[in-house]
């Protein structure tokens, strides 16, 4: 995304530093938002829906909550880190429990695959960003 | 809120039992959210801006935390009951640092005064549906 | 909701007039984006979710529009009435198509009958609030 | 996005047809919605946010609206053309009110001449989306 590195070096007081990371972070989550809506649209239009419910619903789980965590971590002051290490850590867990019903159907659908992928991705990132956030 | 519990009585896989507690979680939630979208607002009308910044920042997080935790518990089959427990821990950490600021400017601006019940009611249900899911 | 008016009433510098009607509006997208979600989560588990795919879509579209006109409404200094106007136009047109869609299968399923009557009673109440703004 | 493309590749009964515009608003959605949310947490930080107050709900407005509007595009099934078309239009009416709140304040702050340029990029890409779905 081109502007979240730059709209960070031209705020006044980031808190969330290195930059780098927490945008890369962003990036993975509206990646994965994206990816979670598609999915459950894709999959209801599959033939098999029926057994694509539980991975619709974590798709819609996961799609909201990386959104929200997106919204929140836009905001580089960081008013309150604990909110920040709360929200990442839900949305941590959703990617996970997505990305693992997904994998169950990777072999049939693409659109699971690729959304698993963009899960597991999300994941990686709020780790890394979990692990940054520690020291403070 | 009309609608809540009747869409649980008449859903078909309803696991997130007892139900009324639910419901009042919801409602506290979308309460909360209305008063801290509100309130953000009334502050940046008010002269002493500067001074809520903060509390301003926090408003925005708690707000929309608490309307996408909503969103998930209105899936009642709870699809991954770690998801839920994680995103209203994440409810809970928002409401007490939003109600925590907000009653730092209770005497000044009523509007901080009655989101702060909000946040506090809204933190009181989160924990208990937690304690609820404990168990499980 | 209990908070809406009071926050209505503690605000600098509210636009949105009459403040009753404005807080009506917002209360009636709570339950319809409540309604509207469940909804959703109900069909997903109902033998003939095939037969449902555009129902759970348009739950889907309704709910997220109506949450997100809810926050708009939730700034009542009212910045921009001209964005107030259109996003609760786009509210109708959610409202009335999600209506429609629930309104088929309101003999088979109680989830959609109830969802319905309150896509209706948004649809009315946006109705009213965009009267409510033409003279301006 | 590395995602939107390939997931309206694989799924099963797309509609919004030709993908490539449809994927590149939505991308201008999430990149305005990130840029208009940073923009007014930066505002907030800035010694004159007595003067940027319009400045910040506007974002606010804009960034909410986009972040919806973008979970709706990303059902590419496209359930409702007329739910689209009132949901883009009520993105264009936001992203050019905050352009032109944004541009206001361009030559003292650069997040909002950043801001601006997001808002003007977005707005242009759901005029062509609009354009797109009259034929239809």
């Amino acid at each position: 995304m081109p502007y979240t590195i730059q709209m960070f070096e031209n705020h006044p007081s980031v808190r969330s530093q290195p930059i780098e990371h927490y945008a890369a972070c962003i990036n993975a989550m509206h990646d994965c938002a994206e990816a979670c809506f598609s999915c459950a649209d894709a999959c209801l239009s599959e033939s098999d829906v029926q057994m694509l419910a539980r991975c619709i619903r974590l798709d819609l789980d996961c799609a909201e909550i990386c959104s929200t965590t997106a919204s929140i971590l836009s905001r580089p002051s960081m008013a309150a880190p604990e909110i920040w290490a709360a929200q990442i850590q839900a949305c941590v867990t959703a990617c996970r429990a997505c990305a693992e019903e997904c994998e169950r159907h990777a072999a049939q659908h693409a659109h699971c695959r690729i959304c698993a992928e963009a899960c597991r991705n999300c994941e990686r990132a709020c780790n890394d960003a979990l692990r940054l956030m520690r020291p403070q």
